[in-house]
């Protein structure tokens, strides 16, 4: 395998960065080539402005339009291009962060924000009446498949069917589904660690074998099989699933992923 | 009321910043109090880092524990105590966004991660098997309300009950009971204009309207009715649901709203 592993933490010593370093001792172990984008080290900047999209920034901005222009020129600043190469050049992508309320830490939505852009995450094929663009299983990163591995303050109970912060899958969704899948990347089933506030070494051993044993077998991990948009799951131009589709007892986001 | 408006756009003549500027337009039109953290003009640091903790921080970096001590011994930085100062002031607070990739704009996630530290927005009560903090309902903000102005690319219909996005109440959800409800804020029910990469003059006009009245209206409209952690909803230390509570037909983050 190809693998980008795009790293959010501070503190290289936390259990993030411990994971990231099993991950990357593991794989290169296994013969695999592995990259990382370890945005903390990087001083990755997270916030879109105009100073993204170069000599082609317009004024008043507007943001998908300037992006667009941008990608198109080659107009796109140093940091961005070289992380889109790095997505090219992989086949398969590892998200190491902790879960911060409930959704990626900033810096890491920044690297989505910024790198994602119109023509390159989004904005590719034809979007009209009859086809709304190439995504949601298709899109310029299609056969490429990613991963996230997660830390979580509270214990597991709390994430589950009835957890009072809502099932993991559910809060992941708009992750796997809306930007991972969206551009084309299959969603492989996250790699959770719970409860890290109150982590020992003894903790950290247990976690370190199951994450060992997920990243020998990712090759032969099965996709989260969410529903391509553009065959035939879908009514246009409403893009709502055809009635009868649906798996019994599913609603919501749970919808959009087949049987 | 006194209103706290966070925005989080990089062009004051977008969307956004007009939806923003008719918020504060409207609302000292109607005699109330209104305060604006505009966070690309702030030039808001984004990322959470040992240099939010100053003399307080640590090598190697715990973040929670070091969000603790920092709030704790009054050496958070400067642009933190001044947010959580204006929301100790405000009873109101509106964030004003666009929806990137189906969550906030890292800029405004960053203010999130960096305003809500540990003993303030997190952190807050008793944790243990009897009791796991106050949070959900209680908090620090409790008492307070907050409503999200959202700018959406795509059309209504992807983002309803079977739309390929999943339910814009659902995508909301980790920001409106996990951001939001967490520390105490009561959500109100979300402004959300959709198809804004089409946007003419016409449907600013029709927005505008809408949002004008959605102000005049904020202070007796109620709030989403999420069920509160610690008045016998969820059993302990699962916290999870108990049976029989759920409305017919629903699941997953619905679960979460009273009837």
């Amino acid at each position: 395998m190809k693998v980008l592993i795009v790293h959010a933490h501070p503190e290289p010593r936390s259990l993030n960065g411990s994971l990231k370093d099993v991950a990357v001792e593991t794989l290169e172990g296994a013969g695999h080539d592995v990259r990382v984008s370890d945005l903390y080290a990087m001083k990755w900047k997270a916030q879109v402005d105009a100073d993204d999209f170069g000599a082609a920034a317009e004024s008043p901005l507007r943001v998908v339009r300037n992006s667009g222009r941008a990608f198109e020129r080659g107009e796109l600043t140093a940091d961005v291009l070289a992380e889109q190469e790095k997505l090219r050049w992989a086949d398969t992508v590892i998200f190491q962060f902790p879960l911060w309320w409930y959704a990626m830490p900033a810096i890491l939505k920044g690297w989505v924000d910024r790198v994602f852009t119109y023509g390159f995450g989004y904005g590719v094929g034809v979007h009209d009446d009859t086809r709304y663009g190439d995504r949601y299983g298709e899109g310029t990163l299609a056969g490429k498949r990613a991963l996230l591995s997660v830390t979580v303050g509270g214990p597991e109970a709390h994430y589950t069917a009835r957890g009072i912060n809502g099932p993991i899958e559910d809060l992941l969704f708009p992750i796997h589904h809306g930007i991972l899948y969206y551009p084309g990347i299959e969603a492989l089933p996250p790699f959770v660690v719970y409860r890290v506030d109150r982590y020992t070494d003894e903790d950290f051993a247990v976690a370190a074998k199951a994450w060992r044993e997920r990243l020998l077998t990712l090759e032969t991990t099965a996709p989260i099989p969410f529903r391509r948009q553009n065959f035939g799951d879908y009514t246009m131009p409403s893009l709502r699933l055809k009635p009868g589709l649906e798996r019994p007892g599913t609603s919501g986001f749970g919808l959009h992923v087949a049987g």
